[in-house]
């Protein structure tokens, strides 16, 4: 198996020869600018890991992780436009850089990308497979992220609703990157179903724990500012879970401090923090995020491939939660 | 071989059958209601006559025709946003009837359910070529489109330019959509291609004829304002060509009536056809187009089936144009 390094560096080498250089240039420019932000690549990371459980011709999937990776940015970029967000990893979002209208239309172009990527697989009996995975995923997505709007002007939403919102918007992603990469390499439908599940409850996991660490992370290792999700009055796990369990008393006063914004942002962060705290809220969530955490690693074990192989993605699935080794 | 009104039945039963009753409701409602806004569904038709060519099983091409209508009507829904357009085929636009939100999401999701449509057809074998035909087409509407933003803000736009972006916006899609439902019918790739570029050059002439009945329409028959691509000083082939061919003095007026919004619409609507007709610019529109025509019927009397097959074919474009037959 190849390190998440190894990895990482073949999918660089693959999304810099694969620049947009086409005409016209106002609608391609914006796509080399986002998908040249950076992160970490973990979505195409996992699928070429995906591949190379099954199989060490891991180059065969390169094209489906680039896809994954212009989905992802494509979902990103019309996220950032519905959001109004200004900034995408520190630097300037597509609409604010450019203008909306490019905004949207280069994202529209990444999509039809997306396809055209995996049109490249060698194997081209799988593509209608591989598309039908996809396009699941893709709806999935574009489901979650109405979800998540819906969920703005809401003031019922339980944790049921909430963890589906999360499953679509991040989870099934990594799920069907993983699952796509098994089935380039070859794996049998059990083992990439199983895949699937282990990423999916994985995902689930990561997405608790970004909840988790947005208000109680160590401010010197969290890139953002602790407690941002307060400030902004988002409705995360922690909210949801503190307005189902939280008596009148706390209900109030946790909906009265998310409606009105507030000059002291620090003791708007702590008022919210001690209704978290009376109600064991970080520790239900963890709890919660533990039982996605076994959920997953328990699919990955059904996976019918030597152990040794599995290292890797045990190894990178620990380091995303944090975790030492 | 069927005729328009029994392919458009058809089509509209498919229609009909395949609402989109999935949750949640804000993004899918948007989908159903601008697919209910109609139109004489064009695009299908052609899809479906271009399978009836080489095979009497219709009933495959379906799913295809349907993707072409959803992903041409996603491509409205973006461009209605892109050009804050209020109104479509007399109805307010998704985002003004729902919001702009809404719009770009709804949009993004009827992309991904174009790609699962054409993943029904039957024959799985031809399921990539038939992606790649659609992605070529789907990268060109977009290109189209973004050619024709950047062309608001010039003013030395060339003709050939402004052929080329009329292709890529509305012609290719028509070609594309014939090309695949000769796929579909199981067509040689020479009968396809020459499919194609009836599609294309048609999809151009029916482009021109658009611009010159905007402004030398008859009222009556007419369905909106004559003369509105002046009054809203739209670089029209007509703008592009008087341009050109005009002397400074033209070239003056003309560009002054354009750069000034004029109080009286009709005084302007006048003033510039003045400029057109010293130049004769009509007639140069309807010999290019012409000339555009006659390609388009020299590919089609290249298509190796019987002659008596193509009649519906030519029955319709005649009737796209206008002309009696």
């Amino acid at each position: 198996m190849q390190d998440v390094a190894e990895l990482q560096l073949l999918f660089k080498k693959y999304l810099d020869e694969n620049q947009f250089h086409q005409k016209p240039t106002g609608l391609y420019e914006p796509i080399n600018y986002i998908l040249s932000l950076g992160g970490k690549r973990i979505r195409p990371v996992l699928l070429l890991m995906g591949c190379n459980l099954f199989s060490d011709n891991i180059a065969q999937a390169l094209p489906a992780s680039f896809a994954i990776e212009i989905f992802h940015n494509f979902s990103l970029l019309h996220d950032d436009i519905m959001d109004e967000a200004p900034l995408r990893r520190g630097k300037p979002t597509v609409h604010v850089k450019y203008n909306q209208n490019t905004g949207i239309l280069s994202g529209d172009v990444m999509l039809v990308y997306a396809y055209e990527f995996f049109l490249q697989l060698d194997n081209k009996i799988r593509i209608p497979d591989i598309i039908k995975t996809f396009n699941q995923v893709a709806i999935e997505v574009c489901e979650g992220q109405q979800h998540d709007m819906d969920f703005e002007t809401r003031n019922d939403v339980s944790i049921d609703e909430y963890i589906k919102m999360i499953e679509q918007k991040t989870a099934v992603l990594i799920a069907g990157g993983l699952k796509i990469g098994a089935i380039i390499g070859g794996a049998l439908e059990e083992d990439s179903n199983h895949l699937y599940e282990f990423g999916r409850n994985i995902g689930i996991a990561f997405q608790l724990q970004d909840d988790i660490l947005d208000t109680y992370g160590d401010p010197e290792k969290f890139g953002k500012k602790v407690g941002g999700d307060i400030v902004q009055n988002k409705k995360t796990f922690l909210v949801i879970k503190a307005l189902e369990l939280g008596n009148e008393d706390q209900h109030t006063r946790l909906s009265h401090l998310m409606n009105f914004d507030s000059n002291d942002e620090n003791a708007k962060i702590e008022a919210v923090k001690s209704v978290f705290n009376e109600l064991q809220i970080r520790e239900a969530a963890e709890q919660l995020m533990e039982s996605y955490l076994v959920l997953a690693f328990e699919h990955l074990a059904a996976v019918n491939v030597p152990e040794e192989k599995k290292k890797v993605l045990i190894k990178l699935s620990n380091e995303l939660m944090g975790r030492e080794v």
